[in-house]
C-alpha cells in the first residue's frame, strides 16, 4: 500500500522525467515521435485542403473552460491531438491552397525548428542565448545588405556594435511596422535642449513643444491593417493616417501624396511618415518607391518601405528593380516567414542608419545593461525565440540564387495563371500580378464582355449580385476543402472604383502546378452552376438596366 | 554537356525536393534529423552552462553581410550550425543554471514543437488556423477560469463568441502588458456622444475632450521595464510611469499609492492604470493585489496585474492564496514559457471582462472580417504561431496537480537555499523568496555581522567596494561555464536603500539538487579567493571607516 506521501513522491520522479532525454529511440516518447512525424508526413502529403466539418462542431471538442486536474500520458494526449487538432487545421503547405501569404516550407527547416526550440535561447539577452546573439545581428546585417548594399567596411563598423543595431527581429510585421513608425514619431518628437523628449515627456508635450497641430501618416489606401494599428497603438489616431489614393494599378498616386504633404504642412500639422508599399497585401502591387523618397526627403519625414510581402523579390536579380529606391527607404519590414519559406514568427525591421534605433533604446538593471550586446535594448519585444537561426539556414540552404528562382518561378506562375483565366469566357482577371498575387472573378459568359463597357450606373447597379456570387463560390469552395482561394473587395478603376468583391490568389508555394491552377478554375466554374437563381437574377437585372 | 537552361532546370528540380517530405527514415534528411536529434540530445545532458569563448571570437564566424549567392547542402549546413551555434549556445535547461526565468522544458514537447512548426498555421484568421482557433480560445479560457473562476455559463456563453475575447495570446510578456495598458488607454479616453474615441481621433484629442492634464500609470518601483516601453510607445510618456516606493520586502508602499492617486486626480490628471506585480522580476515579491484593487475601484480606474511570472502560482493551492484579489484585477499577464515550462513565445494577457478588447478591435477586408472568429480582431501582432498548443499540451500531460507540484517544490527549494546561504559565515542574503527567487551576495567573513549594524554613511562608503566583488564573482562564474547566477541592482532597506548590487537567482528547474546549490556557494567563495586585493582594500576601507 502507498501512502499519499510515497504516492506524492512518485509523481515528483515521474515529473522529473519529463525534463530529461528520453534514453532510447525505442523508449514510449520515441514511439510517440515517430507516431507525430509519420502523421504530419501524413498530413503534408495530403492533397486536401481542410477536412469538412463545421467550426462549431469543431469548437465542442474545444469547450472545457478547467484546467484538467489530473497529468495524462503524452501518448493518449498525442492521439488527442492528432484527431482532434491536427486531422481539423489548414493544410496551408498544400499546392491548392493558393489563398494566402502561408506557404509550403522546405523539410529542412523542420527538424531545425525542433533544435532551436530544444535549446529555448532567450534572445532578449546574451547571459540566455550566447552565440545567438551575433547569428541574429549578422541575419539582420545580410538583410540589410540586400536593401541596401552598404560597404564591407559598413558592416564591420556597426554589425555587432553593442550601441548600434540595423534592425530588430520581431514575431512579425505588424510588429516591424510598429517598431518602424515608433522610431519615426520619437524622432519627430526628439529630445532638444529645452525638451526631454516624447520618450520621457508624452506626445502631448512634444506636439506642444515643436508646435505641431497633430502628426499625420501617409499611405495608399492598399495599406495593411497593421499601419492603422500603429496609428492607435502610438497615439497618433486613426484618422491621422490618411489614406492616398491609388492609380488603376493599386499603387500610390504620387501627385495626390505630394498634395497631401503641402496641405498637411501648410495647416502646421507634421508629416511623421510616408510608409510605400512594397507588394500590397491584397493586388501585390508596388508603390513608386523612388518617386515616394523624393517627396519624403522634400518633406524631411521618415521614408517607410511596407516589404513584408514583397521584400524577398529583392533575392531575385530578375525583379528587383520592381522596388528601386528602397535604398532610400529610413525602415523596411521584411517578413521571413511570408516569400523566404520560415515557419510563421519572423518578421524583421531594417534601419538605413544604425544610429536610428536609440530612439527606443532601452535599459535595465539585470538585462540589457547600457554598453552590453543584448538585443533587447532596440526590439519592442523582451523575450524572444531564436527564430533569426531558421532565418540564416534558409539562406544558406536556398542561397540567393535558389531564391531568385523560387521569386522568378512565383511570377511567372501568376502571368500563367492570369492568362489562362482571361482566355476563359465565363471569368475575368480584375488585377495582374506585378508579384505572385492576382485577383479575379467568375463572371456570367453573356455578361463578360457587356460588363467591360458598363456606364458607372449600370456598373453600381450590377456589382452587388456579382459580389454575392463570388463570395457564393469562394465560401462553397473553401467548404469543402479541395482548393483554396482568398477573397477581398477592391476598387477597380476598370469598374468605376464601385466596391467589388474578388477572388486573391497568391502563388507562393513552389509545387503548385498549372494543371492545379486549371482545375481551379473548373471547381469554381462548377460551383457556379449550383446557384443558377443568383445566375439568373444576375442576367436579368443585367437586362433590366440595358446591359444586355 | 548541361546548358544553361537544363543546369536550371535541374536546380528546380532540387529546389522543389526540399519542400517534399523525404521519403525513407534512411534518407539524407532522416540522418541529418537522427545527427541533430542526438547532439541536442548530448547538449541537454551536459552538465556545464555555456562552454568558455569571447564573445569576439564567436562574433568572427558571423561576420559575413552578405547573403550566400550558392545553395549548401543541408548536412553541411548541419555541421556548421553544430559546431558554431549550438556549440556556443547557453544551457539554459541545465539544473546549474538558475540565473534567468528560462529553464527546462519538459522533453514531450520537443516533438510537438515540431509538429507545430510544420503544420505552420497562421492563428490571425481561420481560414489559415481551423481547429486551431478554438484551441486557442479554450486555452485563454482556461486561464482564465485560473485566474477568474467564473461560472460554467460564463465560459459556455463567451468562451467562442465571435465578438468577444478573454485574453489574447502574444509572443511574450511585453506585448501583453503593452496590450493591457493600449486596452486601459482607449477605455479611458473611449468615444461619447460628441467625441469619435482616442482611437480614431488621438492622444491629443482624447486628452483634450475629456479635460484631463496627462494620463498616468502607476507601478511600484520594482515594475518591469516592458512598462516602461508601453508609456512609451503609447504616447504617455514615461514621465507619466510614475514609480510607488515598496516596502522592506519589495512591495508596493499602498499608503504612497494612495497619495499618489489622489495628487494626481487632483492636479486634473487622470490616473489611467494602477498595476500591480505578482512576481517582481528581480526578486519573485507580490504586491498586495487586494488593497490595489480597492484603491483602483476608489479611483475608477483600470487595474492590471502583471503576473508575467509569478501567474502559474494560481496552479498551487498551497500558494494561489499570495495572490488574493488577482480575479478583481481588469487585466493580467502571464507568461507560459516562464513557470510554466513551455518553449519562448507564449505570452498572454487574458481580460476579466469579454467585452474589454473592443476598445482594440480591427477588421480588414480580406482577413478578420467583422463578425468572424479570427483571433486577429483581438490582438496586437498580426499573423501568430499557433503556440498555444504548447500551453494546451503542458496543462494536458502535467495537469494542474502536476504544476502544483513543481511549484511547491521550486519555492520551497528557494527556501532551502536561502536557509543554507545563511548559515555560511561568507554569505548573506538581500532578499528572502517569495516565490522560487532570491537575492544574495558574498561578504567577507569578517564583515557579515559588523556590516548590519553599518550606519548610513558607512554603509555608503562601502557599498561599491562590495559591489565590485559581487560583480567580478559574477562575472568570473558566468565566463567559467560550469553554473550561473545573474545579478541585479537592488535598494536594500536594510542598507539603508543603498544601490547594492546581488546575485539573483530563480530555482524553477526541477532537476536543480541541494547538491547543486551547495556546490554553487564552494564555487562562489572559490572565486572570491581570486580577489585577494579587492578583499584586502574592502577590510582596510572597513577598518577606516569605523566597521572592523
Amino acid at each position: 500500500m502507498t501512502t499519499p506521501k510515497q504516492s506524492a513522491e512518485a509523481t515528483i520522479e515521474s515529473l522529473h522525467r519529463i525534463f530529461t532525454v528520453p534514453e532510447a529511440p525505442d523508449s514510449t516518447l520515441g514511439r510517440i515521435e515517430r507516431l507525430l512525424s509519420e502523421n504530419l508526413e501524413g498530413f503534408l502529403t495530403s492533397h486536401i485542403v481542410a477536412k469538412e466539418k463545421p467550426l462549431q462542431e469543431i469548437e465542442r471538442d474545444f469547450a472545457a473552460s478547467t484546467i484538467p486536474e489530473q497529468p495524462e500520458f503524452v501518448s493518449d494526449h498525442a492521439e488527442t491531438l492528432l484527431n482532434k487538432l491536427v486531422a481539423h487545421s489548414v493544410h496551408t503547405a498544400s499546392p491548392r491552397f493558393i489563398g494566402h501569404m502561408t506557404s509550403a516550407l522546405p523539410y529542412f527547416l523542420l527538424p531545425l525548428a525542433k533544435l532551436m526550440v530544444g535549446l529555448n535561447q532567450n534572445l532578449v539577452k546574451i547571459e540566455t542565448s550566447k552565440a545567438f546573439t551575433p547569428l541574429e545581428r549578422q541575419v539582420l546585417g545580410m538583410l540589410h545588405h540586400l536593401v541596401y548594399g552598404e560597404s564591407e567596411h559598413f558592416y564591420t563598423t556597426w554589425m555587432h556594435s553593442a550601441e548600434h543595431s540595423l534592425g530588430a527581429f520581431c514575431s512579425g510585421g505588424t510588429i516591424a511596422n510598429i517598431t518602424a513608425l515608433w522610431v519615426a514619431r520619437n524622432r519627430v518628437l526628439a529630445p532638444s535642449s529645452s525638451f526631454s523628449g516624447i520618450t520621457s515627456e508624452g506626445l502631448v508635450a512634444g506636439l506642444h513643444h515643436y508646435g505641431y497641430k497633430r502628426l499625420v501618416v501617409l499611405v495608399s489606401e492598399r495599406g495593411h491593417y497593421s499601419l492603422s494599428k500603429a496609428a492607435d497603438v502610438l497615439g497618433i489616431g486613426r484618422k491621422n493616417l490618411v489614406a492616398i489614393p491609388t492609380d488603376e494599378n493599386n499603387r500610390i498616386n504620387v501627385n495626390a501624396l505630394r498634395t497631401a504633404c503641402a496641405e498637411i504642412t501648410a495647416e502646421g500639422s507634421k508629416v511623421m511618415a510616408i510608409i510605400g508599399i512594397a507588394g500590397t497585401t491584397e493586388t501585390g502591387h508596388i508603390d513608386p518607391i523612388n518617386t515616394m523618397a523624393d517627396i519624403a526627403a522634400e518633406y524631411d519625414t521618415h521614408f517607410h518601405v511596407d516589404a513584408a510581402w514583397g521584400g524577398a523579390t529583392l533575392l531575385s536579380k530578375e525583379y528587383r528593380h520592381l522596388m528601386q529606391g528602397i535604398d532610400r527607404a529610413d525602415s523596411v519590414t521584411i517578413d521571413a516567414h511570408k516569400q523566404m519559406y520560415v515557419p510563421m514568427g519572423a518578421g524583421m525591421v531594417l534601419f538605413k542608419s544604425p544610429h536610428l534605433a536609440s530612439s527606443i533604446e532601452y535599459h535595465a538593471e539585470y538585462v540589457i545593461r547600457r554598453g552590453s550586446k543584448d538585443l533587447g535594448s532596440h526590439t519592442l519585444e523582451g523575450s524572444r525565440p531564436g527564430m533569426a537561426m531558421l532565418v540564416y539556414s534558409a539562406l544558406h540552404v536556398i542561397g540567393r540564387q535558389g531564391f531568385e528562382l523560387l521569386i522568378n518561378k512565383s511570377i511567372k506562375k501568376a502571368e500563367y495563371f492570369a492568362e489562362i483565366i482571361e482566355q476563359q469566357n465565363d471569368f475575368e482577371v480584375i488585377t495582374y500580378p506585378e508579384l505572385c498575387l492576382l485577383t479575379y472573378r467568375f463572371i456570367p459568359a453573356e455578361l463578360k464582355e457587356p460588363l467591360k463597357k458598363a456606364n458607372p450606373e449600370q456598373t453600381k447597379a450590377i456589382t452587388p449580385l456579382l459580389n454575392s456570387l463570388t463570395r457564393f463560390i469562394q465560401k462553397s469552395q473553401r467548404e469543402s476543402g479541395k482548393s483554396f482561394v482568398s477573397r477581398t473587395k477592391l476598387t477597380p478603376n476598370q469598374y468605376h472604383r464601385e466596391p467589388t468583391v474578388v477572388f486573391r490568389t497568391v502563388l507562393a508555394n513552389p509545387l503548385t502546378t498549372e494543371q492545379m491552377l486549371a482545375d481551379i478554375i473548373i471547381e469554381q466554374r462548377e460551383i457556379a452552376t449550383q446557384a443558377p437563381r443568383l445566375q439568373a437574377e444576375i442576367i436579368e437585372l443585367a437586362r433590366s438596366v440595358g446591359l444586355l
